[in-house]
């Protein structure tokens, strides 16, 4: 009998999938930035909205985590996202990542059909954990009712905790609702589940409420001060701290958020190909990369050892 | 050089997958349903909506799409969903379907993100047209802004049009709204492009206006009379056919549609495996199956040679 560890606390970051300019996937790019990360005590939620992964193939996927492991870089430190709407991609996808010792896997509800019930939902999380069987399975809930217009709700959490506590780990919460969030923590935390912010923007309440952290996309170019925050947050500036981070991530917000993320990591490293996003998304075209730079300019912006990432 | 077929016309159907208790596809009584819907003259829009395919797996689609045309479905009937929210995906889809001899296929935008541009739409049509690069390949573009959240614009068509005359080939208007299609069918139909109604309740008004049929779930159930209208329209009681389409689509329409429709097929044809529907839908239980069955007898509705379904 081992002992089961702990949900995963922290900031974790949805790792920006870098492409070529003929929108391949960079497997050896992608390894420098999940390294770059680490360096900075960021985890990584690999595979989630803001690494375009519903633009990925399931093969795709599987062969970047793959190579990322292969590459040394640690799987208790990674959770990637594995649902889609498909059940037999998502059954797959979870079985790759708890085959390659990932920490936890962040999952979607399938968001293609709406107004979908609870029951559905139940049963679409149950099936998956049931297809996969493995007491290594910790799965991270992810409520994104903005993108996937199907939320998760309290009743369908509590139902899933009590029906497979051993699997439902915790909750990343992009509802942007923070009364939303301060109530998962107070319903669920006391089991141990992880409830971690959609935003650093709500870090500092997430910390002094009891979570566990946030899974932020800014965490891919502002990852040391949002990690100092995750550990000072009992400290006599975290309140400062908050607002800097607030003002960070309105520079970046007011651009399209992947594209703009790209194109901070393409100036400060030197490396243009971290521009390329596949579409329906956009790259910024030169005027906006300007109108970026000196937006983050304004907000004394910089992106720690970018040299790193060249 | 051949001359290009034209654009296709008629009545389709989102065809039903039939799962077994294990929700694997039964590919046996997915022919069975594809022979039984082209004897009532209704072509095959296999993977769409109806069909489940968001649930389905890219691998599981193309073994069932093999499985027909190698037990005899004639492949110029039938116009398979090919796309889903990953380009790469979407491109191997299609590609499988355009090598199989299919005679279009339907393209939903990708649907993850939500308020992207029409340029990121046209560039993801574009990449996937550009990869395949097939002159075979026949698009009917599926807009569904009530589930996918991406709506596909008059200015988006006119742009495809105009660059990709040959692979641009029609459209599947779901968005119930009649003013939208009838635009569609003014704007675009003369250069032989086909607008199909997303139901045969706007079946009438699309072929008075010029349009080229309808792809409508409930052609699973209600074929032969769907396509006596298609046939009938100028007829003398067109107006009256309409209306028992109205009503016995009605009849359904109280219930989940596919629940609904794979309920009707399973109770008419003995087959109670037709029941299964995959999470996060929910098949019908006893009580919505007798209610079913009483709403359905209610208007005198039945399944022309559901005998042939067993």
């Amino acid at each position: 009998m081992t002992t089961p560890s702990p949900n995963l606390q922290g900031v974790f970051s949805p790792v920006l999938t870098p492409f070529s300019a003929d929108l391949r996937p960079d497997p050896d790019r992608f390894v420098k930035h999940c390294r770059w990360l680490l360096d900075q005590d960021v985890g990584l939620a690999i595979f989630g909205t803001n690494s375009e992964a519903a633009s990925l193939s399931l093969r795709e996927r599987i062969d970047l985590l793959e190579h990322l492991v292969a590459n040394g870089i640690a799987p208790d430190r990674l959770m990637p996202g594995t649902a889609s709407c498909s059940l037999t991609e998502s059954i797959e996808m979870t079985r790759a990542a708890v085959a390659a010792g990932c920490a936890g896997v962040l999952m979607l509800p399938p968001f293609y059909y709406k107004g979908v019930s609870d029951e559905g939902l139940y049963r679409s999380f149950a099936t998956i954990i049931d297809a996969v069987a493995d007491a290594r399975l910790k799965i991270y809930l992810y409520h994104i009712p903005p993108v996937s217009q199907v939320p998760i709700s309290l009743a369908l959490i509590e139902r899933l905790l009590r029906n497979y506590p051993g699997a439902i780990a915790g909750v990343k919460d992009s509802s942007g609702d923070l009364d939303g969030m301060l109530t998962m923590i107070r319903e669920f935390s006391g089991q141990g589940f992880s409830v971690f912010a959609g935003t650093e923007a709500l870090l500092l309440a997430n910390r002094r409420a009891g979570g566990a952290g946030c899974i932020t996309a800014t965490g891919n170019v502002n990852p040391t001060a949002i990690m100092r925050l995750y550990r000072e947050w009992q400290g006599p500036d975290a309140d400062l701290q908050q607002q800097a981070l607030i003002q960070s991530r309105g520079a970046f917000a007011q651009f399209p958020m992947i594209p703009g993320m790209k194109a901070a990591i393409a100036w400060k490293s030197g490396r243009s190909d971290w521009l390329h996003v596949r579409p329906p998304l956009l790259d910024l075209d030169e005027n906006q990369q300007q109108a970026l730079q000196a937006a983050l300019g304004a907000v004394g912006f910089d992106i720690p050892n970018a040299a790193q990432l060249a």
